[in-house]
């Protein structure tokens, strides 16, 4: 197995936003791409994380190969690309490791050893989202910073009219609303309007996949999970996360 | 109560520099402005915060109300306003809450508790100030960083030739000195020449209202407080604190 | 013994290496320039710092002095200086302090103590040294960078076509390589490859004397130490640092 990509900047954003949530996963390399799905130790957030096999320059899959990797180290060694480096992987003639190199005016390799991921069955909720819309990054990261003064929990809504975070404590509150009228809200599209609880931690990990400028679509409903979703080289790359909602405590 | 600022610097900067030194205050609002006194817990520095009605694009305030605030708290929310947000402060209808909105691509709202401060007799020293002069931050900022490497307190003097900040100890000594004739000395006016040694993380926290490139009025004397004022919005904002000296122990 | 230098950047990135590694030491100042020799207490890293009075717009040194110096402190102080200062040094009439002065649009004067360091007989080790080139030191930072992910040492190497640095451990392993087909290595001369271990954090605190552009010389052979040299003015000064290789336990 042997898969050059010509950068660094999908392997780079996606790692560092799933290695912050998950320690270990299974990439599966087919004919079709790279897919991993996993679920977090506490199991309230899942990833799936898809790069189609025409995102790479190269690619040479000829059995499908599950490689399971810790992923935080994965992140360490990932992180160390230059964002302008070609990035080649390939599994060892013993099965045993994989191998990355980063080619830029200098050549670095990297090994790390495939592990045995713990064979999780993971879920694949059938979520009745009622809303739906693009967001661009920034505002989401402004509104998990803004709330995050005030509560470890966030309320996110989509109605016919805005997006909205809001938090609320004995110490006072915090909102951040986007009318669909702005150029960061686009494709806006509600059948019923959304509203459910996040905690902040998990959706401020999430959210970084993604640069202030890019645009992130986020599907929701009521009380129910939400999913954000990535879309990367044009569409050939996708990270998925949904994440389960907090039920408050009465 | 509804007050509107077309941006948020002249927030930001005081509020960042009065809360590193006062836990909580009362701003009093009527119809001439915004203003704030108070003093530290160990009465070393006082401050003397004032906002001219003139400098808001919108000041309604039909009668004169003190708003106890935890400074702390109201910090980290105006630390989030965008520098060209519009910040928006008002009373909550119960009056037991202020809230901000600072408005740019997305609508961010914040309340907290409007707080009963202490009632404490701020003094208002008569101070024979002896010297004066506008200072560049920079000049300041530099000087305290280099003496903060040899004391925890500094000697500041205002002369006919020069302005200096100096500190001493067992294991060295530090000096700045700048001419009247540098461009960032401005104004000297010296009838008698000012020496007083100043506690260093004070003077510190002080100097987070300016940035580098700013002019600062410094008044001094002989052993007695030292005044340093900040002008903002032309001059229709205005930050002034007044920090008591050391005595040497002899 | 007055010295002054037209700029800091030689004072600031020489003394801000030696004393990552060294604590103290002894500047000898003669009319050829001034020269320090040291070894860190460990004795793994020897340096050998010298600046040729032709360097200083003005060197007045009548008779030889040597002058200790705790190189902790000297850095803070060192730091302190803006890039375009005028860097001054003179020994206090009573000799015992030197005095550091920072000429900008403020003038800013410190003093430190002038200490008896120990007397140490520095090696002049007659190193055989069979490979050698000129590296780009961001080549040597992105290498120190990659191998200290998986271990504590790093195999240098210097082959007839490449420069390469190496680690390997349980948990994986990394590799730098650049061809000497490559712009960022310079003048490559191999009678014999050379090949030997060292310390990732000696080798890092070392490459703190050079910004990533910078070309550094490097000198090693078969487990021999390995020599780096930093030329600074045009060749007017030099840091030179000598460093042990590690002796793989078996």
């Amino acid at each position: 197995m042997r898969v050059v990509m010509s950068t660094s900047k999908i392997w780079k954003n996606s790692i560092g936003a799933i290695s912050n949530i998950i320690d270990e996963g299974a990439f599966n390399f087919s004919s079709e791409g790279v897919k991993m799905e996993a679920m977090d130790p506490s199991h309230v957030a899942m990833v799936d994380f898809h790069i189609s096999s025409s995102a790479f320059e190269e690619y040479s899959v000829d059995e499908s190969t599950s490689i399971g990797l810790d992923l935080i180290e994965l992140n360490k060694i990932i992180s160390r690309a230059g964002k302008n480096d070609e990035v080649i992987l390939e599994v060892s003639d013993e099965r045993d490791r994989l191998n990355l190199t980063f080619m830029g005016a200098s050549t670095r390799r990297f090994s790390i050893p495939i592990i045995d991921t713990a064979e999780e069955e993971i879920p694949s909720p059938d979520l009745d989202f009622t809303a739906k819309a693009k967001i661009q990054a920034g505002v989401i990261k402004d509104g998990i910073k803004d709330t995050s003064l005030i509560s470890d929990n966030v309320n996110v809504t989509l109605s016919e009219e805005e997006f909205k975070m809001m938090s609320e404590s004995d110490t006072g509150s915090a909102e951040t609303e986007v009318s669909k009228k702005e150029d960061v809200v686009r494709n806006l599209e509600v059948n019923e309007p959304s509203k459910a609880m996040y905690n902040i931690d998990y959706l401020s990990d999430i959210m970084k996949a993604s640069s202030s400028g890019d645009f992130t679509t986020v599907r929701a409903g009521k009380d129910i999970p939400i999913q954000i979703v990535f879309s990367m080289a044009d569409g050939d790359a996708k990270l998925e996360f949904v994440l389960a909602p907090r039920v408050e405590s009465e």
